[in-house]
């Protein structure tokens, strides 16, 4: 699903001057794992309930118990065609409390509810509430969206897959049925190592990447969506005759810097940059949504219940001066995991037949060289 | 279960000078229609999965086919300790395009996907997604919130009660286990008529209100609520050891004035006025989230399809002078509403055996004129 | 100018029940100090450039050489019709870097410039900038707005000024001109003291209050303003023929207690239930400004030099469960300073004769407790 | 001061595939003029208060007489280090209701409370206010900063210098001693037409480029940044010992196409794309603020007088379909708009000898193809 040797790295391919972590991926951030369910079933002309299928749920777990120690996040909207639940929590305490979900469109509900379902199966008894993260890119033009295919039991197979590790790219995933610049596309992950005084600290990011017009494509500055036209690879938008540049991306940033809520909102814009340096505008009808956590510092959790002690928080948290090179590593490795959501996904045929093809690494390569 | 007679206005109760609509009720608003299903079974101990049950889903829909022509809509956040979705495209769009939902927190995934199922069915075939608007408050102090008892049947039938006229409040629809300034809370709604040139437009709010501390309680500026103490009637946050102030209020604002976006985020941000002035205090555990509506403005929908005709918009809006008025109306409407969640409200016993005593009308007339 | 013996808590009105501090001013947080210049110069026809002059600067430092040790803040809008100068960095950083002034809408810049260089005076050389925080409200309808009579020597003597202790209150230092709910307005201060844990905190607000309509007006909760209408003291508004409302707040929030800058809105926002309980509702045309700092943790200055070393800062922050406290006394402190900024003003006439009456003790007393 | 044959296109370098206007300015923008005061004097050592000084004011008029006439507006911050005044009230009713200015960071009080006089000047007598839109960048590396050298006088210069047509471009008006990636910077401005239907829009930008670091620098995708190091054209913040990168850019944006604020606000974020495309990332030191007007819809004014009569305004919109392109050529003309602030100026010297080098044309072009 995510094949060997197509990551832009082996093609030669370098975003910016720092060093990726081991597997370049979200998961280099200690803690952080990854596990997708993908659901691919049926060929064919769409009967709506019955598919064909192109979706799946991808979940990204900061931390393991993370309701019983939260973590420092922060938010930002670049266009909000789209839905990432959860913010306003995150925008009001600067608490991340949940896991987070990615999916479809039509189904951020199911995988919402399934995730409090797994949070109290976890938890055990105990009156509380819980405000699951799930985010979600629109991938209608492939998979029968509003057959509503995800189910709870898909949300448990993701919980069950996670793992620390290199993370399977392209259309595994949340990003199963999703294209990106009109090229298949899907989830895409990528890291950056900081060097602060003499500590070393991990920023990582993963995308599922479904907007984004050919045209303005740039990798690494060069005009390669020019360069490899529809007449060269076919749009799957072109095919369905939808705009092109409808379509989302949910980016999630992850960091084991200490840094406090308002850090975490800067570090979320910044992904923007990659997103903007790689050709994506925030189109209006894409749903482009960014959030970002810091394992850095460990939170209690809210109680609500009566006659709780009264104890100071602590936290610790990067000084501003340290910031830019940080938000260098947001805004490189968002633009390196938006390329690689394109590079490690392989041409999916739909719903009513509509293809979208994956972005060829020869023709990119020629396209970064002519 | 929304016993006639008992409306603040029943008591003599009158909140601001500005006269009432017909139904004294967000549906004054025209257009605009209500539905709930209300879910009561079983009693005694909490048995995850199996109950009580006390909870429900409320529907409100400003315009039957709001996706065929969306209106305008704003947004704020007193305190975000709760969810409402859909609002990152309100707060880009300017826009409302779906129905509104209202149910407990952990059963907003499936309200919210279920309304995107109802959108699909009436809407027909095409390639489109949909991005719900669904609300909740806190029920686990009655409700078996970690059951999942609503299914999207329920929300089905919340749509087939859609109406006009007169408002269930009280423990009905989304409001059901709902609590309120340690009273029996629930939904609540009331409407003001404004007189702007020679014209007159319908400001209407809806709660669901499950806020708030006794202590705090003010009704039309009465402190009520040091008034009536515990000792007089019993709070159900004391007999389940719950931090008092934990819970949430989502207000739902509708006017058929015609209104720009920003407008309407002014409108969403006096209704926190409403709130403060009955004694909230956008409590750190509480939800504490606004949404307002304008109908006085047809806007087309989001295509997404290719050669789209340009067509530029034409909208009106109230000039700022006029703003302050519609601002009064919100914030006393606000007040009123959630006066009339706790007095239609009944005592309710739920899990574990907890009440929710109601707040008696006599002790309350009592205690205004002490 | 701040008469004694007439402040809320001389005539035995009492907002809540949090204790207040010794001086009942936001001086009780411990380092800030309040400096008022306040100009009252010539009688009779307005000449622009001429006079009358009603007008002043008020100075608040949070601590002395607040450049060098920073400390957090937070923001929030009401109603923005109005200026507070400084916000961006507030919001980006968190953290507020220079003393606070409080001026006329004209006279913001003047002020603004000179706190840059009095900061330059006190820090001496070197390459830096400085972004002040300076808020403004309306005088115009008693001073010579537009011949713009504050000169940087009178921040200067404002800075001069700056003590511990009592803090005058009424129609002084940037309160000079100001009209608040039609009666005679300006600064007006409260504190509370809050116990957490075995620590006590104090909470402070400082107003310069000059919004609201006199219909609205609530003391504690009672419709005073209904009850001494503009028949039994005039109002001014009605005198120079402006739409009542029209005006502004600015509300400036301090603490001991240590907070993160998401904290610190979430207190600002609070301020706005304050001035809800007293009848402002946000007016269309008024500025409704609210900042809130925290002096419980140090931080850092922003640097901007090379070779900076690397030093991971360490905040200390309330806890959630901890915040409601904060809240209710950011709520009560509010709205006593609003009353206070009334009781202590006495009656001014300005340009044109226009004359703004203060608010009798005597009939504020008999319209409670009718 | 803006030397003839040294734009970007007249080097052949063309940003995007939108045509520019007649001027590839602002002022292409009907309606829109553009006036500088430059201050150039002195040499040598820094003297505060006596130089040198290397500073300035730009006013750029959306419209004439625009407080009779406000405008549309909207905003977005990508980094907060800075000052844009006036933002307040943009946000909160949408609307520009004064001139714009653009001076150094010490600077805006001057600037802002001479553009009040100056609208009281021109408006005549009455009881009213102003809040001025003022924004600012640091230029004390090369400017006698602290001397204050800005005065009313230069600000009534800049206006007396308002002028449609070629906008003076580099170290001119408020964009005098900045520096832009290491170069010399200044005032930059561009221009895009945008064909909607049969209608043809104007989208104009003009910044004042203070920020960036010269390693990150790319023009239309190339690193010419890492092709032109400090060792081939040196970088005065290498002589100056400040670290690369603080600095600050303003971004007016301009339209004619009729817009919302809301859709303002969207036009404002997009600038920070063109940021991002040429190199910046919102550095912590920074202060990237960006102002949208559409000049589209006529507004009413804010009156504030009793027994003002009731008229519904009516609006005009670009449809969502349609906002894509506006998008894109603001983010094409920013990327122009900052290239032609460092091609268009020329190296200058500034205090202590300090000197900013100009970003020369034949290495650039060299760097372009290498």
């Amino acid at each position: 699903m995510s094949p060997a040797g197509r990551r832009a790295r082996d093609l030669g391919i370098v975003i910016g001057g720092l060093p990726t972590g081991p597997n370049n991926a979200i998961t280099d951030v200690p803690g952080v794992r990854v596990g997708h369910c993908t659901l691919i079933e049926g060929e064919g002309r769409l009967v709506p309930g019955t598919g064909p299928v192109r979706t799946g749920v991808t979940i990204i777990e900061p931390r393991s118990r993370i309701w019983e120690t939260p973590i420092v996040a922060g938010f930002h909207r670049l266009n909000g065609n789209g839905e990432l639940t959860g913010t306003h929590w995150i925008r009001e305490s600067g608490q991340l409390t949940t896991p987070i979900g990615l999916t479809n469109s039509h189904s951020v509900g199911t995988v919402r509810d399934a995730i409090a379902a797994q949070v109290h199966r976890e938890r055990g008894e105990g009156a509380y509430w819980c405000l699951p993260v799930v985010g979600e890119t629109y991938d209608g033009l492939l998979n029968d969206i509003n057959g509503f295919h995800v189910e709870p039991a898909h949300v448990a197979a993701a919980f069950a897959a996670l793992a620390t590790g290199p993370v399977a790219q392209g259309g595994v995933g949340g990003g199963t049925g999703m294209i990106c610049h009109e090229f298949k596309g899907g989830i895409g992950s990528s890291s950056r190592q900081v060097a602060l005084g003499d500590r070393s600290y991990t920023v990582g990011v993963l995308v599922q990447a479904n907007h984004g017009r050919r045209a303005r494509l740039r990798v690494n500055g060069a005009p390669v969506g020019e360069r490899i036209g529809s007449d060269v690879i076919p749009s799957a938008h072109d095919e369905a005759a939808r705009a092109a540049g409808s379509g989302s991306i949910i980016v999630i940033i992850g960091t084991d810097a200490p840094l406090l809520p308002h850090q975490c909102d800067r570090l979320a814009q910044r992904a923007t940059l990659g997103i903007g340096r790689t050709g994506g505008t925030g189109e209006t009808l894409s749903g482009d949504l960014l959030l970002a956590f810091s394992t850095g510092n460990d939170l209690p959790p809210a109680a609500g219940v009566v006659d709780q002690p009264y104890d100071e928080l602590t936290l610790h948290a990067v000084p501003q001066s340290a910031q830019d090179l940080l938000c260098d590593a947001v805004i490189d490795a968002t633009e390196e995991a938006i390329l690689d959501a394109m590079l490690c996904a392989t041409t999916m045929t739909g719903r009513d037949g509509i293809t979208a093809h994956a972005l060829d690494p020869d023709l990119l390569r020629a396209a970064l060289t002519r």
